[in-house]
């Protein structure tokens, strides 16, 4: 089973509106509300493909309670826990030029007691691959309490990156910018090789539409979409993450994996919202991606 | 007393960020929520003034009961009709060059029975002055229904306002743009004289830093304040309406009510959020406020 981690869980809440102008009063046409949090939406997409996945994640007040149902009319599998704040809310604000804007709350403090029972969560279940998504909130303590014992991927940033790196993940998974932020090197694969050496198992860095960069121990790859595509860019990086964790519980190799998670991601920029996926999209553009190996 | 009608009541919700880039994520810095919507911002101005008002809304689901609960910890008065639908959010978005950018949620439906529950519960209260202010949600009747009793003031746009001239208003207060909009006018003179023959007993025109128009049956007036000011000015109108409530209540004369209620809107471009206000800006500026009779 796949288990994926979110420990600051979000309402995803999406408005289209004609234009969005700073100093403007706009109207919202569509309100959409959809449980978020990145890790959500990389069990949503892994569900949305029939794997066995387990979304753990915190919720609370009123807004948990939305988020909760929302999971529970989805049917994704989900063990909650419950915290005293209240779960924030993630607004995407998209406008009839294709611009997606996004307006992110802070999440609510854990207490202690909170976090424990959200480790406590993650080590009852038996996993093939955690995923452990998104930012920490305030008092959480880090990802590497949860990472070491199955294979696993870490898609966070900052501080929350490079200290789960003591947990040795088996994937990060930065962007560029991200990779640059937490290493100050700008050739992506020298910085890749840091995170490898500070524990990571393998670094998948997403280039946007360049596609994937993997640096593994068996190999440097490069992974090109067959096109770029226009679209809602925000849940591509949960799609790569979900194709990610399934190739690794497949045991696939690496260029498998990859243009699994490039084709997968490009169904994400064709879904509606974070954490739909265009499945049509997905099986054609398998076969199309390039994908090559690079020298060290 | 006066009495202020919200039949879209809202959920005011700010962030402040950095700036707002569309296309780009943002984090709010600061999120507050505020029981809002025309009149509950109206109701909320006069009870920081110490008049006698009380707010009547509708509310539902769980973001009414945050509305109710704000509304019990400030201490406004308020007859809170329950409806089925979810009370909508209206989102503030305040960034550090100055910009204030709004997205506002449609209101949920009302039925028949929450409408006529609405009207109850205004023909219920002993009335001074009633205030009737903001859009109608789907589903609403008319502002008409709820006027001819008392003093009023109708605060609306578009149709809401055309219609709700049927109940005679003793004063109505559109923007420049939304008197344009109704009357297809350009001169804010003439097209007050449109609305006062079609059933309107005085018109404000709000006209933004150069004050406000006021058409009435015992003479014409501009008032101008002493100086331009920046801040949020979101809630202004919302204060331009408290202030001519109270001083119809105060049998005031219009020139008095002007000073009042210029003051007052420039007292509210300064307070943080809609339906604050600056109580020092507010009674300083007052003796300040130049108005001047206009020949028809």
């Amino acid at each position: 089973m796949i288990v994926t981690v979110t420990p600051n869980t979000a309402l995803d809440v999406t408005y289209t509106v004609d234009g969005l102008r700073p100093g403007d009063v706009h109207r919202a046409r569509d309100v959409r509300h959809r449980a978020g949090g990145k890790g959500v939406n990389v069990a949503r997409v892994l569900h949305t493909l029939g794997a066995d996945v387990r979304a753990i994640l915190t919720a609370g007040g009123a807004t948990g309670a939305v988020v909760e149902a929302d999971l529970a009319s989805a049917e994704i599998p989900a063990d909650v826990v419950p915290i005293g704040g209240e779960t924030r809310r993630t607004t995407t604000v998209l406008a009839d030029d294709g611009s997606v804007t996004l307006l992110n709350e802070p999440g609510p403090r854990l207490d202690d007691s909170e976090w424990r029972a959200l480790v406590a969560a993650v080590l009852a279940r038996r996993t093939d691959v955690l995923v452990c998504s998104g930012s920490l909130p305030p008092g959480a303590g880090g990802y590497a309490e949860l990472l070491g014992g199955a294979l696993s991927i870490l898609d966070t940033s900052g501080e929350a990156l490079l200290a789960g790196l003591a947990g040795r993940p088996s994937v990060v998974k930065p962007n560029a910018e991200e990779l640059r932020e937490v290493t100050g090197l700008s050739d992506p694969v020298a910085a890749a090789a840091e995170l490898r050496k500070a524990g990571a198992g393998a670094v998948v860095v997403s280039l946007g539409p360049e596609g994937l960069l993997a640096v593994t121990g068996s190999g440097t790859w490069q992974a090109k979409p067959s096109t770029v595509l226009r679209g809602n860019t925000t849940g591509a990086g949960d799609a790569v993450v979900a194709a990610l964790a399934l190739g690794l519980s497949l045991g696939e190799p690496w260029p498998d994996i990859l243009r699994r998670a490039v084709a997968l991601s490009g169904a994400a920029v064709l879904g509606p919202l974070a954490g739909d996926v265009d499945l049509a999209h997905y099986h054609a553009e398998q076969g199309l991606v390039a994908v090559r190996a690079r020298q060290h």
